[in-house]
């Protein structure tokens, strides 16, 4: 009878996920593109041995799971991350047995983990915010500038008795919010309010909402960019919508077609999928593009026609490299087109976490939402509510990067040759990589214009594809795992993101330091001239 | 055509909780006792007007929101909160224009709010973490304990890079989780294993990991106690599946019967819903009783023997009360009875924001893990790296929460003196409001054994029900409500946690401040009687 139980709910699992790849054959071949390579997330296909022996439909097995859950991947800390772990743990057993000396992790934005250092206002406020009980003895005068100390008397004064221990307002705590609304609005010249903005543990919490509250079914689609930030996928999958996806034009530097957005949401319509949103990510994860203004024109002017809520990540916002391209927020775009709070639902993401500042382990962000009914809104607040508030340090941490030091603040110099120092840096070695990737055999990589990834573009040779195939995992993870098994440097292959079928890619941060960057260089030199000498055609 | 799709899609919603219902009769009552009383939620019968006025069924309404969102309701921030923020608005601008001169919010388990005092020693090694630049200067040996520098440099150790800043680990950071693991073995006298500690912005969040991994459908159930803390319907609801409740014995001061659960889990079985974990709170929220070790041993057993996943909610293994209970957790409970790691599946929730430290603000806390086979545990880790990590300065604290200060370290005395003022005072203010509660006409109230509440039940007069009914809210709310408008004190009513139909109560927290307590017995007795006089049968 058990065994009756067990076969029966495997058969329903099937059926599901045949089920709904027959409705959406146009997304048949995302389970390629977004395969798990040989990561450990169950594929959507194949089923792991331990499911065969459950015994009970009950009892916990990956059958009785829910299978939105298997089918969500997140290549970013996917199986050549935990690869990677395993590496470093032999290297500090036994620190020669390997052929490097050291593991490189270029495979996420984590900027602080590679010895970037932190904005020292942002951390002295944070350090007098959570022991006020020091602001006022005289040797503290000594150890922080008098800026953050005033700083951090405002701060706690915004803050219903001074308590960055309780619970805040489900948005946020209001004072908080007002200085990022003032900081939005002298970024974008248009007004922000307070009451838009909700406060979250990073970007990604903010997303998660916003695709819960938009997602029914699966015949609820989301247009993605392809390649995309697997965040995306991975929300969408665990909220049981459909990932519409749109492709980016690799030639034309990431270019956002128009045509190809008409193009995409015409296909899902006739396949029954309503289009609910559409995921701008600008300036581009992985692909580094930042959007010219004509054509964050032609996206809002899109979503308007179409009906679509635009969610705008906008976390790189702060990091642009080129003289030629400017981040404008598409709130900013928006307004300037004439259309009011009325007009277009709207919500841009922002973080702490990337930018010069790179405070990704505090987990601090917002989300800015405009255009939606009080009705909707408050659906929003009442999720947000659910988990009481984000954490009381990311939203100190939120408001100092949107009102960070001015001329004349004590710090200004200390903290604009920390934010300097770091962006040039950053350009510099997004420069040098992309120069030695490009200078790779059948290898080319676009410019990072901003954000902080490479993404190019390597033509793997039908042998090492077919070797791949052999091992049963895509050839941009065989190639992926095969450089960081001899160089120990990290990346992520690019069928974590989405890539047009049969192209290959992987996505390398710019973010180990400058000292390091020569090395790496070498190593991948080396390792892609030994890799093409084995695979050549 | 665009009146016609809306109508369509109106239809289908309705028809979507028409069915639910159908389908589980026995659920039926919740609409009742999980009413939104007057809340902004939209009940699952009834629909707001805008739906009416909407004219596509993709574009934004409350229509063709995600149904799941629509449902899910969380009374501790629910309208009787909203009011009494705009009255707080209202005492700012005009504070002559009430019968009362604060708010006194006594419907959240947020003591930091209420003028509750940090642990010296854990602010001290959070500022210290923050801002280590200051580590080594001499001014810091006078504002900062020895022994908070050195637990600073530590912790600090602990971190990859010494990196505060960075990502984690998506369990957290390995150190961090081995100092937890040892304050639980501490705690248990039984083995604890860092690989089975994830660290958690808050309990929250892991409850929803662990909703989201078990529930497929509205076919899959979980036993909750009613009364409950409104996460757990909140959660249900959000994941879309089925609350099986089982009801706690109000005249056995809460008590929880093996019996009950066995008929509730018979019942559901009936209906087609399979169980897959049960929901205990110890100390109970919001019920405030702390489970005897006899009655844990049941428990224990009823799951290995069903095979249930036990959800254990310990956020307040740090508040008792009385000298006759002691907490235990289930963990150890079930190696009690001889049960080994993979004889059970157990999650174990703790969190900073409880206890006598109250640190909500910071959203610390971590689930621990145990009998899950690796491949769901996988899935787990998964689930939690989608969303990187959680924030590093609750890391830290759930750390400090594990492991506090030791006899003869330099923060020891204080620490103590700190944590023993704050329970006892706690014990005290729970004493007093208890009594008061039982010296009322109609009112009996259970004692507060553990957790922060009181959860006294109110017999409604017929002509108060009646009253309330006219203008179609639960008695409970009309109760709180008024209670609200006459003397500022916010209480939630029993309907947002669930109680036997029929009976009424109000969620009451023993947090505010001792000074504040006789003000709160004072007004909260003229209003009852008041309240009685007017609606006495």
């Amino acid at each position: 009878m058990r065994r009756l139980v067990a076969d029966k709910t495997k058969q329903l699992i099937r059926t599901h996920f045949l089920t709904y790849k027959s409705h959406h054959p146009s997304l048949a071949s995302q389970s390629f593109f977004f395969s798990s390579y040989y990561s450990t997330s169950t594929s959507t296909t194949t089923f792991p041995s331990s499911m065969e022996s459950s015994d009970s439909s009950h009892q916990l097995s990956l059958q009785t799971l829910n299978p939105k859950v298997l089918k969500c991947e997140y290549a970013v800390r996917g199986a050549i991350v935990t690869q990677a772990e395993k590496l470093q743990e032999q290297l500090k057993k036994d620190p020669k047995s390997l052929p490097f000396d050291e593991i490189l992790y270029c495979n996420i934005g984590n900027p602080r983990s590679l010895g970037q250092q932190p904005i020292t206002f942002f951390r002295e406020v944070l350090a007098l915010c959570d022991h006020p009980n020091i602001l006022d003895k005289s040797e503290t005068q000594g150890l922080f500038s008098a800026d953050s100390i005033e700083r951090a008397w405002q701060i706690l004064e915004q803050i219903p008795g001074k308590a960055t221990g309780a619970y805040s307002h489900s948005q946020g705590i209001k004072g908080l919010r007002e200085t990022i609304a003032a900081g939005i609005e002298a970024r974008d010249g248009f007004p922000a309010n307070a009451n838009d903005i909700f406060l979250t543990d990073g970007a990604s919490p903010g997303v998660h909402m916003m695709m819960q509250l938009l997602l029914r079914s699966e015949q609820d689609g989301i247009l993605c960019p392809i390649p995309q930030y697997p965040l995306y996928s991975a929300s969408i999958a665990l909220h049981g919508g459909t990932l519409v996806p749109y492709y980016l034009d690799e030639a034309t530097g990431w270019g956002l077609e128009i045509s190809e957005l008409k193009k995409q949401l015409e296909s899902s319509k006739s396949k029954g999928v309503t289009v609910r949103a559409l995921v701008v990510i600008n300036p581009g994860n992985p692909t580094g593009q930042v959007l010219a203004e004509e054509n964050q024109k032609q996206i809002v002017e899109f979503c308007k026609k179409e009906g679509l809520v635009l969610l705008a990540d906008e976390v790189y916002q702060d990091n642009v490299y080129v003289p030629d391209r400017k981040f404008h927020s598409f709130k900013k775009i928006a307004r300037s087109l004439g259309y009011q709070e009325n007009d277009l639902p709207l919500v841009s993401f922002q973080s702490v976490s990337k930018g010069f500042y790179g405070e990704c382990g505090k987990r601090g962000g917002y989300m800015e939402v405009t255009g939606f009914t009080a009705d909707i809104r408050e659906q929003i607040y009442k999720v947000a509510s659910v988990n009481l508030c984000s954490n009381l340090t990311g939203q100190i941490l939120a408001s100092l990067v949107m009102s960070p030091p001015k001329v004349g603040d004590e710090s200004y110099e200390v903290y604009s040759a920390e934010k300097e120092g770091i962006l040039s840096s950053m350009a510099r070695r997004a420069k040098t990589l992309e120069d030695a990737f490009n200078s790779l055999e059948g290898v080319t990589c676009n410019k990072a214009e901003g954000a902080m990834y490479l993404f190019p573009r390597i033509n793997l040779p039908q042998k090492a594809i077919k070797a791949a195939e052999a091992e049963h995992i895509a050839p941009d993870a065989f190639y992926a795992r095969r450089l960081l098994e001899e160089t120990g440097i990290v990346v992520v292959p690019g069928s974590g993101f989405g890539q047009v079928p049969g192209t290959w890619h992987i996505r390398c941060t710019i973010l180990p330091q400058e000292d390091k960057i020569p090395g790496i260089v070498e190593r991948l030199t080396a390792y892609h001239q030994k890799f093409m000498d084995e695979f050549r055609d």
